[in-house]
C-alpha cells in the first residue's frame, strides 16, 4: 500500500469527456500523476487504496476487449470495485434507451462510469443525465481522452518534453477520434503537428484544427520526431477511401524505408490493435524506435491517474 | 467501514426461493436491514465487510444485464469475491446437466449461489442440492422474491407503510412472476392488491391468490395509492395474447389520461426495462409520480440486506 | 485471514507449462501447500492475502467456464486482482497476432497470466515472450497440468499414497491433454499406468510413454485402483474414430457392470463436463465410488498452491 502522494494533484472537472476543455495544466498534472501509477504498477504489489468502497463501471457499447481491460486494471489497482458491462447495440434501441441503461446504472450509486459508445456525443449527453464521473473512453469519431494522455506520456518520457517536437499522424484522419484528440492535445503543449493521409481520408478544412496536411509520406515524416500511426478500419477499405490493401500499404504503411524520412531518433506509436502489413511493417512495429508497447503501460497508468483525479470530485468528497 | 448493526436481524431461512414461505416478521426485518444498506451505499465509502472470504456466485441460466449487475454491486460492497457465470441454455441439456452445472460449482466451496433460471422450479431443485446458501433470482413464471421486496421498500419509503394501500397491477399478470411475488408479499403486509389486464393475460382464478381482477384501467386504477406497471414481453404481442402493441398501448398502457383515475398522490412503479409506448408512456414514466430509478437504487440495498441475512445462515457462520 | 504457511515451499520454476519438467518433489510439494489450500477453502473466511496488490489475467483463447471459475476463485481467495480475458479465436488471425494479443497484456504489467489455446505449444511460445508468470490451463492436446495434479491430489486423499496403484485411463486418449498430462504425473510419481481405448483412439506407439495399453474394458480394467474416463468429443463421433455414440457406450462405456472389474474399493473420476451415457452411466458417475465431485473441489485448492508457488518468483520477489 503506497502513502497518497502529497499534496494531491486538483483536477478542477468532474467528468472527463475530451481533451477539448483542458487547459495545458489539467494535462501536465494528469500527466505528473500518471508518473506516480507507472511505478506503483511496476511494483510488486501495486496496490492503493485511493478508490476503496468505490463503484466504478465499465459500459461498453462499443467492444474493445484492450481499453476495457487497461480501465478494469486501473481501477482494480486503486482499489475500486470495478464492474464490467458490455450492452449489445443490438439489444438497444435507440437514443432513449441508451440514456434508460445510462440512469438505471446511475440509480446503483455508481461513484464513475467509463463509457464507451459509437456515436458522437453520446457520452456527453450521457454525462449530463448521472449523478457521478463520466470517463469517455471513445466515442464514435469524436475523442478519445485518455489515448491522448497515455499518447503524450509516451512522448514526454522518451523525448523529455512535447513542446517544439515534430509530430506526424498518418492515415485514416477522416474517421479518427484518436487523431482529433491528439491534435487537440499536442497543439496545446505546444508541439508541431502534422496529418498525413489520402485526401479521402483527411477532414475537410483540417488545416482549421492547427495542423499542416500533407498527401504522402516522403513529405510528411521529413524530420519529424514522433511518427503516430494511425488504425485503418479494414472494412473500410476496397471502398471509396481506399483503392486496396496493397496499395495503401505501398503508399502510407510505414515500413523501415518511409521511417527514414523521419529524424533519426524518431519514435513510433501506434493506438493498437495493429494491422500489421496494412498501415505498419512488422520490421517497424518492433524495432528499435517502437515505443508501441510501452503505449500500452502508459494506458494504465494515465487511467489511474485520471480515475484518482475524478475521485476527487465525487459527491461528498 | 461501517459499523456492523447492532444487533443483527436473524433471518430463519438458509435460501431464499420465493416470497411464499415467508412470515410478515421476515419481510419487515429484511426491508429494515435494507434501510441501512441505502446509507450505505449514499457514502463515499460504500463498503462493509460482512461478507469478507466469502464468495457469491451469480449463476444465470438467462441473460439479465440489470439484475445480475445489481447482485454483483450488493456482493461486492458487502466485501465478497463475486464471480459471474452466464450458462447460455443452448450448451446444456436439460435437467440433469443444469444439477451437473450446479454441483460443479458447489464443489468450488461458494457460499452464496445467485440463480437465474427459464424453468419455474429449476432454483428450489438446484437448492436441494447443494451446500450453500441460494437466492432466486427469477425462475420463469414462478417467483422474484428480491424485486417484490425492492417494490415493498420503494413503496414504504414513499408511503410510510404498506398495509390497508390500494395496490394495482397492471399488464401480463399471467407469465409474470413479478406479479406473483408482489401479490404474495403485499397481501402479507396487509395492501389491498387488485390487477389490471386483459382476459388473455390474466390467470385462470386468479382471484384465489387474494387479488380482485380488473378489465379496465379505468376500473382498476379507480383511488389506487399505487400503479405497478409489468413489462411485456414483445416476442409474445402480435399472437394469441394481445392484438397489436398499438391497441394494447391504448387499452392498457399507462399514459396521464389513465393516471388521473388513481388517487393524487399515487406513485408510479415499473421492474424495467420499460417498453415506452408499450406499456407506459414516457410523459408517466419520466414524470414526477415515477418511482422507476428509486426502485433500481433500493434494487441494490434489497440484495446487499437478504446477502447479509443468508451469510448468518452459512456453514459454521 | 490465515496466516502464511511456515516455511513456505520453494517452487523452482517461473511457468507451469506442463507436468514434463516437474520433478516429483515439485509435484509433492505442490500437492502438500493444495492440502493447505482445501481447509480454507473449508472454512467461512477462506481468504488469504498472498497475491494482494497482485494482478491475475485469465487469457482465455477457448472458452472453459469451468477451468476459468476454478482458477478465478483460486486467485481471488489469494487476495489477487483478478481480470478474465475472453478472446475468440474468431477475432484472431494466426500467431503473430496471438502474440500481439500476449504482448498487449504484458505491457500492463501483470503478474500471472493464465492461458487456454486451442494450439499444442501455443503457451509455451506465449510464455517466451511475456516478463511474468503463465500458467498452462490446456494447450490443444499437449498439456494440462493443473487437471493431473487435482487428479493425483484426489488420489492421494482418497488412497493414501500414489506409488504402486494401478491406474486405469480410459476413453479418447489420443486427442486428450488430460491423458497426457496425467501419465506423465503418475509415472513420476510411481503408479503403474494403463490406457484402454479403441486403436482408432490410442496414440501410436503409446507404449513409449510408459504405459499399457489395452483394447476392452475387460482386461483393462481388472484390479486397477482407480479409473479415470476421458470426456468424449461428441463432435468426433459418428466420424472416423468411433462407429456411434450407441456402440461406444456399449464398448468403453463405465457402467456399473465394467466397474466390477476393478477392485473392490476402486475409485472413478472423470474431468468434467460428463457425457452421461456416453462414457459414463450416471449410475456410476453418482455412485458411492466417484470422486468426480471432490476433483473440482481439489481443482480450486490445487491452482491456489501453484499460483501461490509462483507468486515467489515475480520480479522483485
Amino acid at each position: 500500500m503506497s502513502p497518497e502522494p502529497n499534496p494531491p494533484f486538483a483536477f478542477p472537472h468532474r467528468h472527463l469527456l475530451g481533451i477539448a476543455g483542458l487547459s495545458p495544466s489539467d494535462i501536465e498534472g494528469l500527466l505528473a500523476s500518471a508518473e506516480e501509477a507507472v511505478s506503483l504498477s511496476r511494483q510488486v504489489e501495486k496496490k492503493k487504496s485511493t478508490l476503496r468502497g468505490r463503484t466504478q463501471v465499465n459500459l461498453f457499447f462499443e467492444a474493445s476487449t484492450r481499453t476495457q481491460s487497461s480501465f478494469e486494471i486501473a481501477g482494480k489497482r486503486l482499489g475500486a470495485d470495478v464492474m464490467n458491462m458490455s450492452v449489445a447495440s443490438s439489444s438497444l434501441k435507440k437514443g432513449e434507451t441508451v440514456l434508460d441503461t445510462a440512469l438505471t446504472l446511475n440509480a446503483m450509486r455508481p461513484d464513475i462510469i467509463v463509457v464507451r459508445h459509437h456515436a458522437a456525443g453520446a457520452v456527453a449527453l450521457l454525462a449530463q443525465k448521472v449523478d457521478c464521473s463520466v470517463v469517455n473512453a471513445g466515442d464514435g469519431a469524436h475523442e478519445h481522452p485518455t489515448q491522448a494522455l497515455l499518447d503524450a506520456l509516451t512522448i514526454k518520457r522518451a523525448k523529455g518534453r512535447i513542446e517544439g517536437l515534430k509530430v506526424a499522424i498518418c492515415g485514416d484522419v477522416l474517421h479518427s477520434r484518436v487523431a482529433r484528440s491528439n491534435i487537440i492535445l499536442l497543439n496545446a503543449l505546444g508541439a508541431e503537428v502534422r496529418v498525413v493521409a489520402p485526401s479521402t481520408l483527411l477532414p475537410a478544412g483540417v488545416e482549421r484544427m492547427g495542423v499542416t496536411p500533407f498527401r504522402t509520406m516522403r513529405e510528411g515524416l521529413e524530420g519529424v520526431d514522433v511518427v503516430m500511426m494511425l488504425r485503418l478500419q479494414l472494412e473500410r477499405m476496397n471502398g471509396s477511401y481506399v483503392p486496396s490493401v496493397k496499395e495503401y500499404f505501398a503508399r502510407f504503411g510505414l515500413d523501415a524505408q518511409k521511417l527514414a524520412y523521419a529524424a533519426p531518433d524518431a519514435v513510433v506509436m501506434h493506438p493498437g490493435p495493429m494491422n500489421r502489413g496494412v498501415e505498419i511493417a512488422s520490421e517497424v512495429a518492433d524495432g528499435p524506435q517502437s515505443l508501441i508497447r510501452e503505449q500500452v503501460e502508459m494506458g494504465v497508468a494515465v487511467r489511474m491517474a485520471v480515475l484518482e483525479a475524478l475521485a476527487r470530485h465525487l459527491p461528498n468528497a
